[in-house]
This record gives C-alpha cells, sequence and structure tokens, in this order.
C-alpha cells in the first residue's frame, strides 16, 4: 500500500509545481522516506526536468515508496486557491485513487491520473559540458526576456580569450547581446563553449529560474545547456537539460 | 411632476449599481419620500435582487414617488468616472426624460429608460426557510471561488448532528467541500437543511457578498437561498434570492 | 558622414517616442548640433506632430546634420526593456545602416529605415487660432476619456460672455460636459471660439498630454486645435495640431 501523508507550506508547493509545469502537463511524482521527486521531458524531446524536494522541506512528512500521477494544470488551480501563509495538508487515502489537499477549513479530493498512462520517465544522458557560469536568476531571465524581442533563439558563448560570458540573439535584422565580464558573474569557469536555443523553451523556464538567487550554467559547444538551482530554500533542487538547436549557416 | 434631487458619495452608489448589476441589465428605480429601492428578477427567472437604499445614506435628498428607468451597464461606466471622493449630484429635470449627474466640475446627462420597456417588478414569494448561518461575506466568496475550480454547482448544507455548516463541490472527478463548525460563522440555527444552486449566479452575487461584513443565508432542503446583507454602512440593504438546481441522483 | 552619438535617460527617451507612437508608427529623426528633432502627419492627414528634444537633455550629445529612419514600434520595445534608471546610449556606426542602443550590459543593433520610404515630413500650415486655454494636462486627459463614454467626438468651446471653456460630448442619447471657469485654468484668453473634434485621435494624444503640467490649448471656430506643451522636464516641446471634424446639423 502507498502511503503518503505530509504538511508543508503553501509556497513551497506552488514553486515546485511551477517549476515542473514549465516544461509538462502532466507528471509521475515520485515519493520515498527521502521526499519527493520528479522527472520528465516535454512532448517534443527537447527539454528535461529533474526535480527533488526533500523531506526538510516538509513541515511533517511520512511516505513509503510509489507514485502519484499528477495533472498539472488542475493540481495548480487547487493550490492557486491556497493563501500565501497557508499550510497544505496532503494525503493519499487508502481506499481511492485520489489525493485529498486540505488547508484552512477546505478539503479538496483529486481524482489522480493513472500513472501508466503517462509518458515514461526519461533516463539522465551522460553528457560533458565543459564550460560553467553562475549568475543570478533574475539577470539570466532579463536576457531571455530581451532576446525574445528580435529573435526566437539565442546563443550562450563563453569566451575564455576575451574573458566573458555572452548571451546573443540575432533576428532578420536587429540583435541584442549581453555580455558579462569576469565581476558579473557569481564564478565562471573559462572553457569555450557555444550553443543556441530555442527561446519558446527558454522563457518558460526562465520565468521559473528568474527567481533563483544563482543559477549554475553548464555549456559546450552545439551540445545542450544544462540549468541547475536550488528550490524551497534550499531543501530542493531543479535541474532543467535542453537540447540545441542547429544552426544554419 | 416626479422630484427626484439628492447629492451621495459616489462610493455608495457604485455600490449600490453593483448589486443590482449581478443580476440585470435594466432595471425601475423607486424614490419617494424615505429613499431608492430597486425589485429585479434575472431573465432566467433564476434569481431575484431586493434593494433599499434610505435616504440617510444621502447627503442631501428630495424625492416625490416615481420611478426611474435605468440603463445599469451605461450608468457604471458615468459612476465610474468620479473619483472615490467625488460628491455626485443627482437631478431629475422637469421637461426631458433625463437623468443628470454631475461631480466636479462635469455634467452629464443620460438618456432613461421608458419604465414601460422594463420587466415587471417581481413579487417577493413567501417562502419558509428555516435554516439560517450568519457568515464573513469574504468567506462565502472565497467557498464560491474554490468550488468553480471543480464544478459548476455548490450545495449548501446545514447538519444539525455534525454542527457544522458546509459548502460543498462534486465535480465530475474531483471534489472540494469547506466546512464551519459554530466557532467558525458569527451565528447558525441548526435546522437541517440542504440545497444545491448553480454557480454561474453565485459568482457574480459573491463579487458584491465579499464586501459585506456578515452576510445571512437563509436555508431550506430544495428550496432557494436568501443572502441578506447590509450597504452604504448600513443605510441600504441587499437580498438576493436564488433558486435551488435540482440534483440529478 | 552622419555622426550621432549621444547618452539619455531612458525615462526621457521613452516620453520622446511615446509622443511620436500616438501619431505615427515611423518616422524620421532629424539630428543636428542643437538636439533631434521629428515632423509627421498621421496617413489620414488628420493629425501632425512637431517635437523638439534639446542637447541639453541629453547627458551626452554629439550629432552632425542628418536623418535617422525610425520604426516606432520596435524602438518602443527595446527602450521598454531599460529600466527606468537606466542610461541609453545611443550610436550611429559608420558603416551599415543601423542603430546601436546600450544599457548596462545590453547591446542593441536595430536596422533602421531607409529614410526614403518614409512619408515627407509636413509643412507647418500657418492659421490663426486667436482663443487659448492653459490646462493641467490631468484634467485634459481627463475629459476626453469622460467624453468618450457617450461619443466619438468633443466640442472645445471658449465662450467669452459666460466666462468659461468647456469641453463637451453629444451622444445619440446622452451628453456630458466639463466647464471651466477663470479660476479653473491657468491662463485664458476669452476669444469666441468653437472647434469639434474626433476622440479617435484626442484618447492617444490625451495618454501623452496627461502626463505634462500644463498644456497649452489654442482654438479658433471650425479650425484645428493646437495643444502645446514641454516634455523632458522643459529639455523638449511637442505641438500637436489637430484637423477639426465639420458639425451635421
Amino acid at each position: 500500500m502507498h502511503v503518503f501523508k505530509a504538511t508543508i507550506d503553501s509556497e513551497i508547493m506552488k514553486e515546485t509545481i511551477e517549476a515542473i509545469s514549465a516544461l509538462v502537463t502532466e507528471c509521475r511524482l515520485h515519493t520515498d522516506d527521502n521526499g519527493i521527486s520528479a522527472r520528465a521531458v516535454d512532448t517534443a524531446n527537447v527539454a528535461m526536468i529533474s526535480l527533488t524536494l526533500g523531506k526538510q522541506a516538509f513541515k511533517s512528512y511520512e511516505a513509503s515508496p510509489g507514485e502519484i500521477g499528477i495533472d498539472i494544470a488542475k493540481i495548480k488551480n487547487v493550490f492557486g486557491m491556497a493563501g500565501s501563509k497557508d499550510s497544505l495538508s496532503l494525503l493519499l487515502p487508502d481506499t481511492v485513487q485520489k489525493l485529498q489537499i486540505s488547508f484552512g477549513s477546505y478539503h479538496y479530493s483529486v481524482t489522480l491520473l493513472d500513472t501508466n498512462t503517462i509518458r515514461k520517465d526519461p533516463n539522465p544522458p551522460s553528457i560533458q559540458l565543459p564550460g560553467k557560469v553562475v549568475i543570478a536568476g533574475a539577470d539570466l531571465y532579463e536576457a531571455i526576456k530581451a532576446a525574445s524581442i528580435v529573435s526566437d533563439k539565442i546563443s550562450f558563448r563563453i569566451d575564455p580569450e576575451a574573458q566573458i560570458f555572452e548571451m546573443r540573439a540575432d533576428g532578420d535584422t536587429d540583435q541584442i547581446d549581453k555580455v558579462f565580464s569576469k565581476e558579473d558573474v557569481k564564478d565562471i569557469i573559462f572553457v569555450k563553449a557555444r550553443s543556441m536555443f530555442s527561446l519558446d523553451y527558454l522563457k518558460d523556464m526562465g520565468k521559473v529560474m528568474g527567481k533563483a538567487d544563482l543559477v549554475e550554467i553548464y555549456l559546450g559547444t552545439d551540445h545542450p545547456v544544462r540549468f541547475s538551482f536550488p528550490i524551497a530554500g534550499g531543501a530542493g533542487h531543479v535541474e532543467y537539460l535542453l537540447a540545441p538547436r542547429i544552426e544554419a549557416e
């Protein structure tokens, strides 16, 4: 029997669901004694999320190993009704395929998805991404928004010679670039790297990453990018992996 | 000749018109020496409003018995132009079918509807609703919004045995309920009662009731619900009556 | 070779572009040693703008006489990315038809329009408008918004006998008027004048003028209206000229 019974600040649960909803509309939440986790890939196989939310993020937590099939849009609506200071109680009852969510004097009972109908969890690919930059999440999101004015793609580049990290978008007629020197970033590993990405995906991810103090960006050349950042004040963690777009010369 | 000449805080007049506009797009305002009043039923005959705004709600007031045909949407636009601290002057001139509205240095002249073309005022039905709950308007509106996430109808129930008042919505797959014990309400009469209502109507009414400190709810079983609450800081009063939805078992 | 190299507060540049975008979607910016200027007429030949922004509005300024073809919508998007405290650097490079815009660590490069494809600058008509009122920009904009509730046109009238300035809109059924006495305005020249204007144009202009402390309004009878007001804290200046609508009696 799958046991899941937990209490958590509503804001932490909202932040967790936001991170997932940037990529997928349904997912499989795994529970075990250490906390909850999810790994999912978007329908176009372009972006992947790996998320963990440790037991310590919860006010109370009790769970056996198992899976919960979540309709992300529906659960967002329910959590959206909770005030920012509400505590959410989550309970998987014995008998039915439902998740009971309570806060204040409210009790929701949400039918779960059959986990067999949800796409299989992806395996994390093993790729070497030697370049690394650590910047403020707000700076990253701002650059993504700025780039979308002129184009639908953006390139990330580490230039060891110029000693810079550059985000750059080239539109049909216009271009924009944002350059970070060593002083503008928290940390940087100067390995030559350059890849281009679709802004479609980055805009949704960027909204989530914009709330993180610092985001680690791992880069290669014509390789995926990996973004890594904490959620829930450090009690949880998200990794986004995004495939590159091939540049037509 | 119909005399109507009054001055009133713009916020009170806006609140009054809001309460009416939750149900109808035009109505007949009655005036007499005691104040103004309106009674109207929506086009589907499902909901009724009875509203009074006493003379004491006005800064100055002079009126003979008579009727004024109001286009609610248009008058909302005009009142919407007034600042929250403006005083509105309302005047029915002798010669034309218009209402003159002034505030600041503005003068509006709004053509009135022919009261013969407006649906006849309904008679208030005499119904016994033995159950009663008095709760905060904000709590009522919140429960209505929460219910609309999972369904298009909501049931109100007083359970004398469990000593609770419950609002509950059952959707196709999900459900939500909000339970009030005796401590959560201002007052309650524990008579067994349970009726179900359309959220379509309740959402608009709820927005108005959400601003009232306290709303009296009168309930029966498979009977209409009556909401009763003050407006204009007690100088006015609104009653909404809403027919039940029959439950298909 | 056309030299243009300047630094300016982002808010001043946004204000300048807003004023132009009320009338046209593209325009020719003229530069010379004194500052920048533009004159444009809308596609329907109903409204004209003359704008100057003096050298003193800039933090640094260097320009030779020349023209820059601007896509207003595009440049608004770029300026919109700049924070309210950012300083914008504008630079016309030697070699390409682009304007380089930098702020913070961002660098935009925007392709310019070929000035030959932009409509020729209009000549300012010489017209006598003997009536004059000076009122708060906020009052003017509010009256324009109020008038649009009842009609699509508004008349401006100076009445020397009644000693008033009146803005009035007559709809099919309703009307509104706003009357200014000598005490309500900053200045007024009591010459009999009355003209009617399309609110379509005035709404966009009004949004810009609403931010000006004072707007000078020059009026005749069945003649255009001229609005004159400062921008950039007095370092710049805008004139709008709007043709009258002929009244059908």
